[in-house]
């Protein structure tokens, strides 16, 4: 990296500025948000976020499944950009930060840059992605997934919501029309997020570098005994489907410990008929396992798959395992780590290499061009919550490290050129 | 027991045509019964008893909380008489047999004495006590509670139902009022009941000697630990507390199985906010342990508190546990057990001793006058359940047992005199 672009400082005061103005679209009385994708808070926090970038520079371009897109222009725009992105909208009692801070940060970063006076030798783009959140229209991930060609957009524009809308129309009614233009894929993308996990915190380190979101599979087990008498029935001739499902969370807890970074969870149980003096008939169970080597998540799923079978052997109950989700693990750009870590080390903030154990829009992008992301500390590891909390420095230092990266790539400084 | 006796043959397709009667009282589609305490079917029900029994030579009084005591004079009536009972109140979608067994088995054994000519030394009675089934008006077995003195009168009469009506109303609006007659205490009991259980069934033997009633305590523990993002959140820095009470469902588990005939159940467990993506926060979970020693019951909560705080520690969640419920166990007497035994040998009925894992109403008069209980099958140990069901057979077997056992106590054959 040259000093040139090293004195490129975003501002950290203006940044936290721009978070708390698009905070009040959609503002909950917890503090929080409310702004579901493509409701009308959505659609005024998508006006606001066109309005900003063009004030910045930028031309603005809609795709069909509403993803904006704005666009710095470069030196030579006929060259592949730099994209930075993250996505506006949020759970129905979302926090702050969650996807605004990735879409704001780039805000800071173009602004940065326009301010700057020096024209960046490529473009340097920033996507606000349509319905990362996946709450009122699944799945979640959808403008970025359909950007990557990983979804089908028809598939994605069928979708209804709980009233029966569907994306398309909501699209419509959010007065969203596509604008035609497509300068192409872009050379590399950065995504700004905060953790929404407490290791940052915990490490005292401002800066994660992700090197890879985790896959994950999802399976509902349902066990199956004999609800009976607690009283008058004997130990022995019980099928108790809540004895064998605590087996299998423990288990489950056990392959999660001894397969670190990975995880593995057992978050729902339904109990029949879940009363203190009947032996429990029926349980149905989530388990989800994580791990950022498909390899180990396969393992995983094997001792998880014994762990069931003999559970229900142990207990004389029947048991059902069905797979309700599977994603591969997604590994980061060497090239896209390696200028965020430079960044973070020439800055002197403290950095640790770190997965993510959520998705992010990022993961659908790394699935066709060289990605990045750059995680910052939340409070507590809360998030999906209106107490989510960060703090201005970590958001400052992360935001300088995305446009650091962002530099990087566009001076071809990066090792991914 | 003198060949006259032995002589007394009760009339099993009676009882069985006075069973299904009865069960036309409060009968519900799914062909169980509906017989809440002091409804209008129950009110119903006890007219039929006092018909019948009046039709069999007895006088029928009632107490100040509404029991129903028929006595079939004896030879001198100033003896203690011979009491038989149970009760003709049933769950909201309760069977056939729970309770109303014991009434018509004990109806039969008055109807076989009276058809017989004989007139026995002693009076005979017949109880049908008052909401043994505690769902209208908590608790269950209130009429032999409050006969035995276990529950103050007042206190019975002030309990209120769900829509705020006292059982002081209940039994006026049923047209009950006390007849004041009070011959004094009974010289034993003996309550015939389906088992409730499997074993009888399992093990191909109509009658079981009941030895005991288990003991017994409830708890609810409550597990706190912290809600937090399943896939960013690494197992180390968890507080799950689905995975602590998971540990103690085994652990109970392990305990029932550790003290036959005992047991230990965790029927039910309420986990926050129970989504499968995410760490459970908090969770209830109902712990219950029963034996018919109460000594060897306190062995085994000892070992549930060490396995709870094991869970606490090792999980790091917070804990509390509540105890909501515990009585001591009821050994039955050893006269009453003798007389039962006695008479299923003489008429070759293969019996086995086994403890009663439910309360009932002997457990209440067993704390005041020598006291037994004969169980019969029922099948597949279903009972709470309107597919409640009974082999006519079986059941004229414990009737059988129930008229031999009564009839030795009144000629004083029997040890307990």
């Amino acid at each position: 990296m040259s000093a040139a672009q090293q004195d490129l400082k975003i501002d950290g005061r203006r940044l936290w500025d721009s978070l708390m103005a698009l905070a009040r679209i959609g503002a909950t009385p917890a503090g929080g948000v409310n702004r579901q994708a493509l409701t009308d808070a959505d659609r005024q926090a998508r006006a606001q976020f066109t309005q900003w970038c063009e004030a910045a520079g930028c031309r603005v371009r809609t795709d069909a499944i509403g993803n904006l897109i704005a666009r710095l222009p470069g030196q030579n725009d006929d060259l592949p950009a730099v994209m930075m992105g993250s996505h506006l909208d949020s759970q129905p009692t979302g926090g702050k930060f969650d996807g605004a801070y990735g879409v704001m940060a780039g805000l800071e970063v173009l602004r940065a840059i326009r301010e700057s006076g020096r024209i960046p030798p490529r473009a340097v783009e920033l996507a606000a992605w349509t319905n990362e959140e996946g709450t009122r229209f699944a799945p979640s991930m959808m403008g970025s997934a359909v950007y990557a060609g990983l979804l089908p957009l028809e598939e994605a524009l069928a979708v209804v919501d709980a009233d029966g809308v569907t994306v398309a129309e909501a699209l419509r009614q959010a007065g969203v029309s596509p604008s035609g233009e497509d300068p192409g894929l872009p050379m590399a993308y950065f995504e700004a997020h905060i953790e929404q996990g407490p290791v940052l915190e915990a490490e005292g380190k401002p800066i994660g570098v992700v090197t890879a979101a985790q896959g994950q599979c999802w399976f509902r087990v349902s066990f199956q005994g004999q609800a009976a008498h607690a009283g008058s029935t004997p130990m022995n001739m019980r099928a108790d489907a809540l004895a064998a499902a605590a087996r299998v969370v423990t288990a489950l807890n056990e392959i999660g410990k001894a397969h670190a970074p990975g995880c593995a969870t057992a978050g729902r149980m339904v109990v029949t008929p879940n009363s203190p003096n009947v032996i429990p008939g029926s349980v149905v169970l989530s388990a989800e396992m994580r791990h950022p080597d498909d390899a180990v998540r396969s393992a995983m799923e094997s001792l998880f798959h014994e762990a069931v079978a003999a559970a229900a052997r142990e207990h004389s109950v029947q048991v059902r395992t069905d797979k309700i989700l599977e994603q591969p693990a997604a590994p980061f750009a060497a090239a896209c780590m390696q200028a965020i870590r430079h960044s973070a080390r020439q800055r002197q903030y403290p950095c640790l290499d770190i997965v993510s154990g959520a998705a992010h829009d990022a993961v659908a992008l790394s699935r066709i061009v060289p990605s990045g992301m750059i995680f910052v500390p939340c409070a507590g590891g809360i998030s999906h919550n209106e107490a989510e909390s960060a703090e201005p420095d970590d958001l400052a230092a992360g935001c300088q490290v995305l446009c650091d990266s962002v530099l990087a790539f566009c001076h071809g400084d990066a090792a991914g050129r």
